[in-house]
């Protein structure tokens, strides 16, 4: 196939779907194979890889605007530096699809995401090319630092290159701050790339991202100081040693032209751009001028998300993770009968707080640029003053949150359990010691899926239930979420309510709101005297109500006890229990250190009870990866399966 | 007494030592005596609070050249706001003395940092003026933003003034720049002091603090950019609203002097200083025209540590907590007879740091901001190049020590256990899913004394539990931290070696380095069959050790295992100890909820052993407030005195 039939073949219709570009990247497996092209057949490989992300993409979901708007800069990058030797840091990795099909994983790219399959995200485990894991925002610049400056201490690898590509919502976490903030202090041949698409997932918000775009579109001032660099590095007036009075001479430039500053050059990166992401030519050559400089850089990219289709480009928000569609219009299938069907938690979540926000004015809303996976954006909406998307920066949200607790105010804080890891420290330091009344609302609680080992949600009752006077429920149904949201306002102190990812169960969720008793656990099934109490927390618990009856059936008659509360554990059910029934089986979404199963265990222990307890959750001391949630569940041997086989081995236990 | 009088009665002397200025101090209680005085006699004040802060802490040690360095600073604030309605938020809290004295404590000033006496930090809990925990760095920012939106959101309190005061050295943190982001995206009327005295405990480092150095030297400047602002508003060519044009005005005039650019501008906080920090009076004028200005402001100080006592404004580093000294020279105590004495945990770390790294070049070493509180200044000294210390930054300190081990070093990450909460998620995402061979070096884990409840190091050995692939160990003795650190080399993976605050117990403590079996205790006595089993771990089992002889005496032989790894755990020697003897203790210096004494107890159910359990540490789910270590652990219940009474009570009642 001649060049020009390939370009040929690359044909954008209305819509703004393309059609399938040949077999460019047939012959591309490998960037050793990519780098043996001439440059202009780089625009023909970024439309091939496009295509190839639609086409995956459209039966088997993932991130698409994310990795759409990287095929430049992925194809640039693997072009011009020398992968693996030379290492790239991939921030969140939402980005990396294109990066995946370049580096040997194009056979097996139908496999994403799937158990078994390729990760959704970079992960060392699996392939040279991902140098360091990604899923949690903001930590490229600092993982990427530790690489270069390894790379400098190491007498053969001096010349070793390090790239880390960072967004611009992720470079405003205060972990990306850290590192640019240590970057210059250190001999190192760092470069940054800034992909800067002006998004989030949703819309970004923040200081910084402002001045993104200002500078973004300063266009003149920062055409004008690149081609001042050049004239003047052609002239031999400045060489990298000259970089100090080069940032000043442009900054000058700068500041005549913009009126504004340049808070990298303030931090003493070297700043080049911006530069449009998706000239791929332009890019290379761009790439090509400044990786062998010495120093701390960073280069500014502006890009589309959802780059090259244009039902993304034009609302990348639902296209961050679009679920199936039609490749060729951007159709999504509609979500089927209007019969009422449940609602996923989180929007039990949403609109529940909106629904106590009409009457208590002193609650707030606060969501870390999770404003739509977290449902946040219901009171966003309603109450738009009293809600803050405060941007990627768990610990902010969290201490921020404190702030406004201590000064009379209700904060409702919603974070995923994975990313509130990154808060630890301020729900110990700044919420809890003060004991102030915040409503953690923990959102992607247990094994979430697809996305995989960064993503689980597996440690929060465990690192939560270790904090004094810290108080942690997870509601097995929507009106228990409802309830335990309600309580929480009358409850004057720190507390975590924690639901999974995906759809409750009930279409009328809608239930009053009613005070509970916190500590208080509810026994749905009696059971026999000597038989076995099942004791759960969080929604496994509806498992265990519907496989009740198939028990019965064979002559085994459960206890049930809904505990709803990790802390204060309502030891009282469990001394009773421990006098009616001869053995304990814990079901718990997460791990089973730490959480449910050894409070439980540590309790009975304490008051001299030998009844034994058997635990189901994700194991102790090991990492789940990716799947979907009934598959990791089953893997784990907490499905509706795995908890019924486990019943019956007790039971079989008890009875010899 | 006269004006004159009180001038006449301050003096400093040739060493810098200053002679009690007298009674002023007499009449101001509260905010609102200090408030009744006229203007010029505020620096009188500002002399008093100096001389009781040397007078008292000559003897009570505590932070003393920070305090120093922010008297105007407090005396300014508390005259010019209407403390407590509006709020001051101080940042770590060191510098807070002066606020204490003029806030009511005066009288309670001498039981500073004592077991039930003042608290070394602001803490909500002593005062209403305190309005929030500091303790860890960088807080301020955000929970002040906090403070300031709820009262924008409270009809009544709209004119409520919030005021964040943070140093040079915390406003590096990513906690801050996260609310510094944040803080321009709101409506609100923070005032951000930055109280920039060129210090962190240590030296301080980052491009933050060269920016800052550079834009104080400009004095130039700012000056005339102060001036202009005021020309502008006096003749009403500016209010707040011309804000935009201001800045845009400002930065030009500053661009075209300094040739550099402001941060705080670029995040769209307005920024003003720097300007002397010690003239308390101008301060007092400056602090009136900008205090109800509309948006968000950051006043720059120049400041001087140790301010007043020339001992330490020449070294602050070891005048940030210098111990007791004689007021009127400065001169500190000699440590004493020349005799070898023990040396601390963190010495001991320290300089076998520097011996491991002597023959293994790929150790590195990395510190947040503390290279003499936790002896990295040993490897700094010996091996600059391989040593980092990164500011007060811990989550970018573990990521970054990701980056290194994934580029083939072996980082040791020397870390006090409370911050190394703030890298809870770096530690687990940026390390562990990895299993990235880094070796944590957990400094004053335990109770850590009179920095009191944000400084204990209660909860690592619980939340490193959790976290699949990590190994955590605690030595019992020098040789077996130096054995702990050395096969940390050889084993490939996260691994985590607590040990507490304080002197170790052996003058010899260089001992020759040996390989030990991870996950394998050491039983030290053998103990009776039918008897009790201590177990403990960490430095503790010292005590253990040396009473073991008093309970023998009594007739009570217990067995003692130092199980010197939390994880893995000695789970053969647990099941061992199970069919020989009738009860286990656990001894450890940390919360008994997630600890030894959790798994241990869960080990034994697992097993179906009803052996009885009995733990010791600090209490589940309570707040260990400030004393002594002695005091703190014997309230606790696990000094020696505790622990030879809990095995009585466990030898009463298996004798019944």
């Amino acid at each position: 196939m001649s060049d020009k039939t390939i370009e040929n073949s690359i044909k954008i219709d209305a819509a703004g779907t393309v059609s399938d570009s040949g077999n460019i990247l047939d012959n591309v497996n490998l960037p050793t194979d990519l780098r043996q092209l001439s440059i202009d057949k780089l625009p023909a490989v970024c439309q091939a890889l496009r295509d190839r992300i639609i086409n995956t993409l459209s039966t088997n979901p993932g991130h698409f605007a994310s990795s759409m708007g990287a095929v430049e800069l992925t194809v640039a990058l693997h072009y011009v530096y020398n992968t693996p030797y030379d290492k790239i840091v991939w921030d969140v990795g939402h980005q990396a699809y294109s990066h995946k099909l370049l580096t040997g994983r194009k056979d097996r790219f139908d496999t994403l995401r799937k158990q078994g399959g390729l990760s959704g995200f970079p992960n060392p485990a699996e392939s040279e090319y991902d140098t360091f894991i990604a899923g949690h925002a903001s930590n490229s610049i600092s993982a990427a630092l530790g690489m270069a400056i390894a790379a400098r201490l190491t007498p053969e690898e001096e010349k070793r290159r390090t790239v880390a590509v960072i967004g611009d919502a992720s470079i405003s976490g205060g972990l990306a701050f850290e590192g640019l903030n240590n970057a210059s202090c250190n001999d190192n041949n760092l470069l940054i790339i800034l992909n800067d698409n002006d998004m989030s997932i949703d819309d970004n918000v923040g200081a910084l991202h402002r001045y993104l775009s200002r500078i973004s579109t300063s266009a003149r001032y920062n055409d004008m100081r690149y081609r001042a660099y050049n004239f003047l590095k052609r002239h031999n007036f400045v060489g990298d040693k000259g970089r100090g009075m080069l940032i000043r001479f442009t900054n000058a430039v700068k500041s005549l032209i913009s009126k504004r500053q340049n808070i990298f050059d303030g931090l003493n990166i070297r700043y080049f751009g911006p530069i449009d992401g998706h000239d791929v030519e332009n890019l290379v050559k761009v790439l090509r001028e400044i990786k062998d400089m010495d120093g701390p850089r960073l280069l500014h990219l502006c890009t589309v998300k959802g780059k090259g289709f244009a039902p993304a480009e034009a609302n990348p928000s639902v296209w961050h993770a679009p679920g199936t569609f039609d490749p060729k219009t951007g159709v999504r299938p509609s979500s089927g009968s209007n019969k009422p069907k449940p609602l996923k938690w989180q929007d039990v979540f949403g609109r529940s707080l909106v629904e106590l926000a009409e009457s208590h004015p002193d609650i707030v809303g606060v969501t870390a640029a999770m404003p739509s996976g977290t449902s946040m954006n219901c009171m966003l909406e309603r109450f738009p003053k009293r809600t803050f998307d405060v941007g990627i920066s768990e610990g902010h949200a969290v201490t921020f949150s404190g702030g406004l607790a201590a000064a009379g105010k209700h904060p409702f804080v919603a974070i995923y359990s994975s990313f509130l890891q990154r808060a630890y420290d301020n729900i110990i330091h700044d919420v809890s010691i003060q004991h102030l009344p915040v409503t953690f609302c923990i959102d992607r609680a247990g094994v979430v899926g697809d996305d995989g080992v960064t993503h689980h949600g597996l440690f929060d009752m465990a690192y939560l239930a270790v904090i004094p006077g810290m108080t942690v429920g997870s509601p097995m149904d929507e009106s228990s979420l409802r309830n335990m949201m309600y309580t929480s306002l009358s409850y004057n102190g720190p507390i975590a309510i924690r639901y999974p990812r995906g759809n409750a169960f009930n279409p009328v969720w809608q239930t009053p709101f009613e005070q509970i008793e916190i500590g208080r656990s509810r026994r749905l099934l009696d059971g026999v005297s000597g038989g076995i109490a099942v004791m759960t927390i969080g929604p496994v618990g509806h498992d265990v109500a519907q496989l009740a009856e198939e028990l019965a059936s064979e002559g085994i008659y459960i206890a049930h006890y809904d505990m709803m509360w990790l802390k204060p554990l309502d030891t009282k059910a469990i001394e009773a229990a421990a006098s009616r029934y001869a053995a304990v089986l814990t079901v718990e979404d997460g791990t089973v250190r730490g959480g449910l199963g050894s409070m439980i265990t540590e309790h009975l222990a304490s008051i001299g009870s030998h009844l034994p307890v058997v635990k189901l959750g994700t194991p102790a001391d090991q990492w789940v990866h990716h799947g979907s949630v009934s598959q990791l569940r089953r893997d784990c041997g907490y499905d509706a399966e795995g908890i019924k086989n486990a019943i019956r081995n007790l039971h079989n236990t008890l009875a010899k």
